[in-house]
């Protein structure tokens, strides 16, 4: 099996997601190994023997796909035996003469706190999904950027975290339960910011298995006590009007991804 | 200000986190602007129409960095008058002739649920993390990849969560509070899970703004309280050799590579 290295000066997460997405586009196993923080040139040193060892170990020319800013460190890195991609730079050249201005390369521009507000509110952001998860609270939904409904595991906490995390994005979410079904009506916070809502769904089996993986032959867990809840709850989104999304066979980047765009949300990037 | 399209057929995820690093490196604002889900030909027509406009309103060639795996969708796309950065292909090419395999480009590989157990995985990691968020429970200390130990607010839960929602780790964490500071020392669900142990601190001074925003004037907010909690906390780590790592200055991407590092915990990539 080929040995891919992503390394960077700093975390490596953009390398890693990116070689990822490459490497994905081919029907062949990859033993992936990931080195951030290569910040000096007795770290680059280490990091070009370690590559030159796995090529005299497997005899296979290792794959090294890398956003090393720092010069020196790349140039020490590079002496590796391997087949080099090097991400950034490919991209850096052609878009300094598109923009007429040259590049100021600084290591952890991406994944850091160059800009400390933006990062604290991505931060406030992952606190307010946390405390108004699950319903626990609707007093602060005049502050929520979107509200996330639907019935208990449809998906609602790991979309919220998610679109906090990744976009800094205010996620609250309210779960309709089996004691809301007999009269189902849109409880008054909810009401009250019906622009922000937001519906989930899922297909009744999978939502049953889910259910049976927490509490095995629960009521709660029944294939027909998950139909009943899931009909209900879809008939009051088309009731209300509320848009909403099956995520059955949806990641939760994709879900999030046709959140924004459904919605319009603007995203920060980081 | 020179806008920036980020187009895919999946949620063009990559093509933001890439895109982003890539712009990064210059000293300039940019509009973004991100198009996911561009799966047909019609939605293509749109999206260059889209550009178009843009070009004709703003009168600056825009930039469009794309992950497009469909080849008719791509070439209609690139139609639109601007300067196009092809982040998948510019790559897959020397790569087809390194490794002596034709590329098979498919959509929804990279943020998708291609492989469903994994998947499944990921999301389990964050119920994990959500469980055994803040000591709420240990029973579950046993099944934790890692346990992240420190004072209250010193970033033990955004770390956690994106231990999991990144990596699909299980991070449990466990905070000392006030009444534990007397005779500080390491209760026993942690004692018999000693090596999954990692410590976070922070600075006095941060620690105090961020408990000020939290509860105004409080005693736990109090600069010496902070002071006196951290110090004993660090005094703790110490002895009992426990890895620990300062937040203050780290975003918590950064937190988490430098944790992976540290522990050597295998990722998972997704």
């Amino acid at each position: 099996m080929r040995t891919v290295f992503y390394v960077s000066d700093g975390t490596a997460i953009t390398a890693e997601v990116f070689g990822h997405a490459v490497l994905s586009q081919f029907p062949l196993p990859f033993e992936q190994v990931t080195i951030p923080f290569v910040e000096t040139r007795e770290k680059a040193h280490q990091v070009r023997q370690r590559i030159d060892d796995c090529f005299a170990h497997t005899g296979v020319r290792p794959l090294l796909f890398h956003t090393i800013v720092d010069p020196d460190v790349r140039e020490e890195v590079l002496r590796a035996n391997a087949t080099a991609h090097d991400f950034l730079n490919t991209f850096v050249a052609p878009l300094e003469s598109e923009l007429g201005v040259k590049a100021e390369p600084r290591v952890h521009r991406t994944h850091g706190m160059e800009n400390r507000k933006l990062y604290d509110d991505r931060i406030e952001a992952v606190n307010f999904a946390l405390a108004n998860d699950d319903g626990i609270s609707t007093r602060e939904y005049d502050e929520a950027d979107i509200i996330l409904i639907g019935v208990s595991r449809c998906g609602k906490t790991p979309t919220s975290l998610y679109l906090a995390l990744q976009f800094g994005l205010r996620a609250a979410n309210y779960p309709f339960i089996e004691q809301d079904m007999g009269m189902l009506e849109l409880p008054a916070p909810l009401k009250a910011n019906r622009h922000k809502l937001f519906g989930l769904t899922i297909d009744p089996k999978r939502l049953h298995e889910i259910r049976n993986q927490r509490r095995a032959n629960s009521r709660y867990a029944a294939l027909e006590q998950c139909q009943q809840e899931l009909s209900r709850v879809e008939r009051l989104f088309r009731q209300e009007a509320i848009h909403y999304l099956d995520t059955t066979s949806h990641s939760v980047e994709e879900i999030c991804a046709k959140i924004l765009e459904a919605t319009g949300l603007r995203r920060q990037l980081y």
